[in-house]
């Protein structure tokens, strides 16, 4: 836990005196106040977390976690585990949307095995963090031990280190994992207090009895696992995923560097949930995304306390209303930074 | 009349057909079905536009017009007319938010005088389509004349023709017009056959006092002008604009051509209104990028059929939606077009 504290411990709260300066600019470039709604909240936001008022953004990355899950054991998802490997091997050779959205938006996609079932051999650009091959079915017992969990969120910081030192300048967040909702379900019911049933959905397109049965499956496992609601890194290790901890890491780490992160659909809202668990802070420096088809998404949006930037009636994950959502937040910032004001155009001010 | 008839004859309906063969193609690449939302209905319509299943989105225009309103005599507006010629000449110079944004997402801005007040010396980039200096207040008689408001669409189509010489193949609509949302109104209302008060909003930010003004003022101009509610030229010569006119001609011109056109917020969309009054398969061709905060927005979208991408509470104008927008249908084409299928990928579909 130490690297963990210590990042926890060097998060500082945003410069709130930033928000005020920053409207006053906004205030005086070219345009009725306020007429440009959220790309100026957005401006504010990342004005308060750079400490300027012309915020910029440099390099952009999406970082991308995949790993497997031993409750797919219990029949929860559509597809077969063997997916999430063939998936890494399709993002690695550029195919998956998520390589299309990060190319249009200009991101680079840091591709991370956190636990996928299966060996990768010389995969280029595949960066090893791999806990291990797939977690435990917490239908059965704990989905991993806390040392486990510890590392996967250690893996992350260490991934958020190496962006802030490639020059990125905002991070989004992406994941693959074949039956990861119901991981997600399972921590966002712990975190926010709400029913399983309310926070549980089809994910990629299951029938209405296998919902039931998942719900069922999250039910049972939290009873029988016993997560301490109070302990983030107990609940990753009793019904997380390697993945989910290692986005929950690259949070955590992000924001120890001051840089923003950008929140994608219900898996990674779940990620942020558990780092927020460990440092309420941290919501000041997260964007949600998209609002994702999960209906668990609404609750773990409500309790990060944000409105996502997207409505696109998308459940693809990967991060790719992550990488829509970067390219909305870098306009804001262009905005604040690259209009003209009042005076430098010679344009009259209202009555 | 003869080309603006001539546009509206040469307009054809899209390719149904390829709707489904883009939908069989979408549900072969290496993603849940349908799991990415708008963006493949997105995809799916520029492939009925153009004709293929792998549509691409070449060149970018914002399409920005420029024009004055005799009706801001009435103190219909917070800004004083002047404004539209300074900040035509802050266009040109690329400070405004719509610079900016063009800039961000790769699209060149046409910047158009289709009637500002006074004479422009050697703006560079600003293309000269001035009817005349400003529109007549529709609150004493017709805001122009009948050859006025032909003119002014005849000029869109031909800024149209020119995106599509430039090798554009889309056309994102922009406008500047102090005053302008008392027009967009009167014809919003006159087109969707929806009361004046339900349609009027607060512009770029009058009092309450000031909107009822703007109320009585239009429904005194409907009632002395008396438009022809079938004849969406005598609509725009009587309550109309140069801009407006403008912009009607770019959608006829553009959907001629065979080119989408992205609507902005409410003015441009009543722009989008008129066209489609003279030719209704033109809704086929209209993408509608973003839900301004005027109300009247809501019912001529409504009218169109249409959703709009974006809700970022948004009341610029200038285009500023509709460059935002562009960058998403760009994105969706390259899904379609660059994702990998199931097969390339040797990735299993789903149970």
């Amino acid at each position: 836990m130490e690297l963990i504290n210590e990042c926890l411990q060097r998060i500082k709260p945003v410069d709130e005196k930033l928000v005020e300066k920053a409207q006053e600019r906004l205030d005086q470039l070219t345009k009725p106040m306020g007429s440009l709604g959220r790309l100026e909240l957005i401006a504010r936001k990342m004005g308060a977390l750079q400490h300027t008022i012309t915020p910029q953004i440099n390099k952009k990355a999406v970082v991308l976690m995949a790993g497997d899950h031993g409750v797919t054991n219990e029949g929860v998802s559509a597809y077969p585990s063997d997916v999430t490997y063939q998936m890494v091997l399709n993002f690695a050779r550029g195919g998956a949307a998520i390589n299309v959205l990060s190319r249009h938006v200009g991101a680079d996609v840091y591709l991370v095995d956190m636990g996928v079932k299966g060996q990768f051999k010389d995969v280029p650009g595949l960066i090893d963090c791999k806990v291990a091959e797939g977690t435990a079915s917490f239908a059965i017992g704990p989905a991993m031990t806390r040392e486990q969990a510890v590392q996967s969120i250690n893996h992350g910081i260490n991934i958020a280190r190496k962006c802030k030192e490639d020059g990125c300048s905002i991070i989004g967040l992406g994941e693959m994992g074949i039956g990861n909702t119901t991981p997600s379900s399972a921590i966002t019911s712990i975190i926010t207090n709400k029913p399983i049933l309310d926070v549980t959905g089809k994910g990629t397109g299951i029938t209405e009895e296998s919902r039931r049965r998942k719900v069922e499956v999250i039910s049972r496992s939290i009873d029988m696992n016993k997560p301490d609601r109070k302990d983030a890194v107990d609940i990753l290790a009793k019904v997380g995923g390697f993945e989910i901890g290692g986005l929950a890491g690259v949070v955590i780490g992000a924001v120890a560097e001051g840089l923003p992160v950008v929140v994608d659909g219900f898996i990674t809202t779940a990620a942020a949930l558990l780092a927020v668990k460990m440092n309420s802070t941290i919501r000041d420096y997260l964007f949600c995304a998209h609002m994702s088809v999960e209906p668990g998404h609404q609750y773990a949006l409500n309790y990060l306390g944000e409105n996502p930037l997207l409505d696109m009636n998308m459940r693809l994950g990967e991060g790719t209303g992550a990488a829509l959502a970067i390219s909305l937040i870098e306009a804001s910032c262009k905005i604040i930074s690259e209009m003209a004001t009042f005076g430098e155009a010679n344009v009259s001010e209202s009555f």
